[in-house]
């Protein structure tokens, strides 16, 4: 177990790191209109790279989860037992959180750098309405994170089918985030990951806490939806344990 | 039976959301000149993310179509019964549908939004002459369409093949669609699937509705000739049912 | 061989419409400054989609080359019978001449569109000296092109070996082929094929035609360093037929 | 051995010649706003095609290195054998080395080329301080270089460990390079590889060798630390030597 929640730890510590420290470093280099900046496009490759490699890297030991709103879902999914929901939550916060603090030592050693507490986005944190990087309502944050995550677990339980092709969902999943990125940063900066919405907020404390909770609810609520509905849908196979 | 409408009504969902949500919210971020937005590119690579993700978790439940040109250029190909054809189309104009009202409840959340009825792409839909994003001519939108969804059977039928590498074939096919977006959004803003023209078509209305017609016929016309052609082209096998 | 030839046609007419394609519709979209457009990287994207794609698809009927270069180049690594080098060539730069007379039906519905003959880049032609879109020199352009041919066939001849991964080579190898887009569209506008350059130059004509010889002449240099050199590399055991 | 030290040569040059060749003749094309260049996105990509085309191509003979402090976290992981440490790496910055040279010839045929020496990034080459593109601190500059590479020795044990996917590996590494890029070119124009840093540095001279030092100590001390977590996090098999 130890070396399962040590995976789980390093998994989110990679997500958070890579896609949010593309954010904070290389979305938008030189100012607003400089091209040679990552823009969201790049962020929302990174974001998907890091499941992408952390899970074929990782993914034989743990489940290569990195996200709490994953490991509610494959539970709801018959996938996941219940008595390692607690341990694998509190590995991927606590890695989610560690990444955050070394990726502030990085950033940190830029001139003028400032972790700009209370602007949209600001650290890579998750927001709806004044810190939504668009400036969209609560309704519609909570809307997009729910429904976002449920077809994210669609996708997980769905890949890692017994009767999926071997071998390729880290591609389809990791491949999922950044869809779900590219769609959804204008919205609420992408959260679907409660780990990795509590893992830069609490760097950045202040107004950003005070809407975590969302982050937290919206995901998991997400999750449990796309899991339980995938049960469903296809359980003409004996399910197995997800693997990706 | 039902499952595999439900998958067609998922996946097809997904495509919506993913691809056209991905042009509505995030394509042109903060106005023009911005280089934050996923522009084309980005939009391009959402839309074939979601072919790519759906067929992985949802091919071996319907085959994964999720477009009813590839439904007819499957039946075509020898690949798909007839009887068949009519519920699949259903379910997937139905998903689309949904998911352009879901789309529509995210998007409406943003201070400022409006459908922008009438405009060339609004609400990501497809259009020719003065609906089409670069002006293009009806008859150049007509051939567009018509080769890319030729073509894109071409990769469908092939890459199922008995004689391809097994399990590659939703990389190839929601690569294939990345391909044509980006080849084409400035002509039609990209159909190649009449159920995705549809869902958002209606949610828009008027001068948008009044130009369907063409996202039916042309790539259904083009998913009849490309399925046609390779079914000559890779008769030196027995068909298989496409699985991609 | 009706088939195999059919196949390299079809294969060329889809890499020429898909490439060339996306940088003549897609590239520049809004003039400079519009970061809505595709740019180098949506091209260079295109470019190697085109491949994987069509490797995927019609790999196991031709090889799938779509490329004299290839053609000549598998012939130096002992991977293709010589007898089939002419027809091979012939069926490859007839469909890249047909892609392209498709494409400029397409492209010439937009208002305002001019074929710029003469201008670097017009039409996705080639070019060194004046008609490259960075000003490189004739010399430096020949290098360019034979160098990245050569790797273009090491990574063609490795990937499809026996002891690599077997199913990965079209991935392998339509990336690579983005790869060499992404260093060497501001330098030649990218050839590393001559059939890709004789379609699109003969449809713009005159100072583009007069540049081919070396989109000939160095790709196919390039191509018959890189087959035999990894002919020597790799010979530790039997050489297949590429079948990538 | 000749062959093996042959392909780690053709490896690493491959590597300078698509990274740092994109970064240098396309990343900034037509100047500061123009969107057609390729930007930190397309440089991310260049970087991480050449690895996973060339492990693809070339990690059936050597295993695919391709850099200094790959070799070092192998051994350290108990997958390479410290008496090829030091001909792999001599390969590995020959190699290195002569593809700057040829990148050399090629960028200075366009008109008014300059080496820049002494300017942040110049042809591609990394840096800390004044020569970090985003001028950040020699402090966080290290700690950016120990701490990716350290994670990219993660994911290349995990992905080609015997409980991992087969033949997937090349595609887990390679973007997993892309992803260093994607988050850490503003820092240190992305290294994690002393042979890319001196094949470049060289033909600059001047400050940038000056700072050589830490693009060999931080990502051969990243290496060691990655290599040898992983040796622990995945000993539950026996280990195989990696084949990626």
């Amino acid at each position: 177990m130890i070396k399962k929640l040590s995976a789980e730890f390093v998994g989110t510590f990679w997500l958070v790191l890579g896609g949010c420290g593309s954010a904070v470093l290389a979305a938008n280099f030189g100012g607003d209109g400089n091209p040679l900046g990552i823009g969201f496009v790049g962020v929302a490759l990174a974001f998907g790279l890091t499941v992408l490699t952390g899970a074929y890297a990782l993914g034989h030991i743990s489940g290569g989860h990195f996200n709490p709103a994953v490991s509610f879902g494959l539970w709801a999914g018959g996938r996941f037992p219940v008595r390692d929901l607690l341990p694998y939550v509190v590995a991927q916060t606590l890695g989610a959180t560690a990444a955050a603090f070394i990726l502030f030592q990085i950033a940190s050693g830029a001139p003028g750098f400032a972790i700009d507490g209370g602007s949209a986005g600001a650290f890579a944190t998750n927001g709806y309405g004044g810190l939504s990087p668009g400036g969209y309502s609560m309704a519609a944050a909570f809307l997009c994170e729910v429904v976002l995550t449920a077809f994210f677990l669609v996708v997980i339980m769905g890949a890692t089918h017994a009767r999926a092709p071997v071998g390729f969902a880290p591609i389809a999943i990791g491949l999922a985030l950044t869809l779900i990125h590219l769609i959804s940063i204008p919205v609420t900066n992408t959260s679907v990951n409660p780990a990795r919405s509590t893992g830069v907020a609490v760097l950045v404390g202040g107004a950003q806490v005070s809407q975590l909770w969302m982050f937290w609810l919206a995901p998991i609520l997400g999750g449990l939806l796309g899991g339980s509905f995938y049960k469903w849908l296809g359980h003409d196979r004996p399910d197995i344990v997800g693997n990706g």
